[in-house]
């Protein structure tokens, strides 16, 4: 056994399948979930995505080697806030969350010396949410960014390494500003033109008949807007420097196809779109 | 037999796929395939994709009673016109540009009293191009849709229907206006975002890192980005009013959820992708 108990607050389709992953490993003697939903809790429980579980932080906390924030980005902060006065001395703390810098920073402000935190990011999911959405192995050969800073303690690295190397995942590092800078682009930025997309669409005359023939193209890149709104609106806020800086240079792209379209400039569109085909064929596996 | 001689000119995919399924409807005598690449030609004729072939554009619409033009959007009507010489008395031509208001308005212009044309366009493809990647089924279920206007014969649209019903499409009929319009929203601009979205990425300070975390949600978006640039330049440049206006609707959508952003205005961002989600999950199957 690598872990004794395991804590995962927040039994979503990132937490409940992380729990599910740990339990199969067989390396965690206690996989306990916490969830303020008691169905999701009994869902949990029963079908042995978790050991044990309940509706109740300061027993997840008690005992807990290592506890997981799996909750919105925009509740991080105050998940791990009502864990502390319940973990115990020596406990490491570690979160899920898409956006890290403003998460980090602000957990790293108040965390007591006698406990340990570090961020993640594992990078997986589908476009489905909660627990009953959980997928055994989702997280396997996937990334998963580790976020530690000057402040991190070693031990909470090497634990939280550990942890998502159960789960299959391929670890990476990088400090919280880098991740937020690159996930508002490669991440946060097709969302939003996903639903700036639609939006387009829907402002549009007569959006009706053009739905019907979304199969034209539009399908492809509309996946991610069925995703959960409230989900990316709390994304985006967290990233908002980025995810604004990335807006603009989208707009600033865009621009230029527009610019040479309205001037008929051929060479100009095709080097942009040759770019395009080449950089998704070469790097974009 | 319902057709006697049906010739494709072009052997691409669409080309490739569509003289397969007319060869395996049992219901053309000779599916006739040309196309100025002699190894297209050749790879047709030895795998059966084509009764006969050749390089020979005049012995390709000599006895043919419906004529396909499958070239590029920006060489179909020149395709068109080099056929008119050789093509019988009677002979229908039709297309299957995705662009159709420019080319139908040319095509019509000269297009000889003793011979019938309409537009069309299957709504069917893949990222991969050429005869080598044709698909037997391209088009079973998917959508062809015509596009008339008052000076279509009936003739031209009966056999076409009867033609494209033997590929297993569903048949739509609009005025080439229409379809410009629609497609200029439903496909041209989600394929101008993507080339624009990886375009913004390029031009970020040092794109390489980027790349390699395209599993956050750049990959789905890019897919398209990989078919062929000419092409794509070839059906904005033939859409460019309707592309124009799009890409326009497109930035006021993105002004939108970058100035909530920066009011910090989470209640508009949510009714933008609230509007978003509810529309991909009811009304874009």
């Amino acid at each position: 056994m690598l872990f004794d108990k395991v804590t995962i607050v927040g039994l979503g389709l990132i937490g409940g399948s992380l729990a599910w992953a740990l339990r199969e490993s067989g390396e965690v003697r206690t996989v306990y979930g916490v969830d303020s939903d008691p169905g999701s809790v009994d869902y949990a429980v029963e079908t042995g995505i978790v050991d044990e579980g309940s509706i109740d932080t300061a027993e997840a906390a008690s005992g807990a080697e290592v506890i997981v924030a799996a909750t919105y980005v925009g509740g991080i902060a105050d998940t791990v806030k009502s864990l502390i006065p319940h973990a115990d001395d020596g406990a490491l703390i570690t979160d899920v969350g898409s956006v890290k810098a403003a998460v980090v920073r602000e957990i790293e402000g108040f965390i007591p010396e006698r406990l340990g935190f570090v961020g993640g990011h594992p990078i997986a999911g589908t476009e489905n949410s909660g627990v009953r959405n959980a997928v055994l192995g989702l997280f396997g050969g996937k990334r998963f960014i580790l976020t530690p800073t000057a402040k991190t303690p070693e031990a909470a690295k090497e634990k939280v390494r550990a942890l998502w190397r159960l789960a299959g995942s391929d670890i990476y590092e990088m400090d919280p500003d880098s991740h937020d800078r690159i996930f508002g682009l490669v991440s946060h930025l097709p969302h939003a033109a996903a639903y700036a997309l639609v939006d387009a669409i829907l402002s549009s005359g007569d959006p009706d008949p053009l739905f019907d023939f979304a199969g034209g193209g539009l399908r492809d890149y509309t996946r991610v807007a069925s995703s959960s709104p409230e989900m990316w609106a709390d994304i985006m806020t967290a990233n908002r420097d980025n995810v604004l800086g990335a807006l603009r240079q989208l707009t600033a792209s865009l621009s230029k196809i527009e610019s040479a379209l309205e001037k008929g400039d051929r060479e100009e569109l095709l080097k942009i779109f040759n770019a395009a085909a080449e950089t998704k064929k070469d790097r974009i596996k």
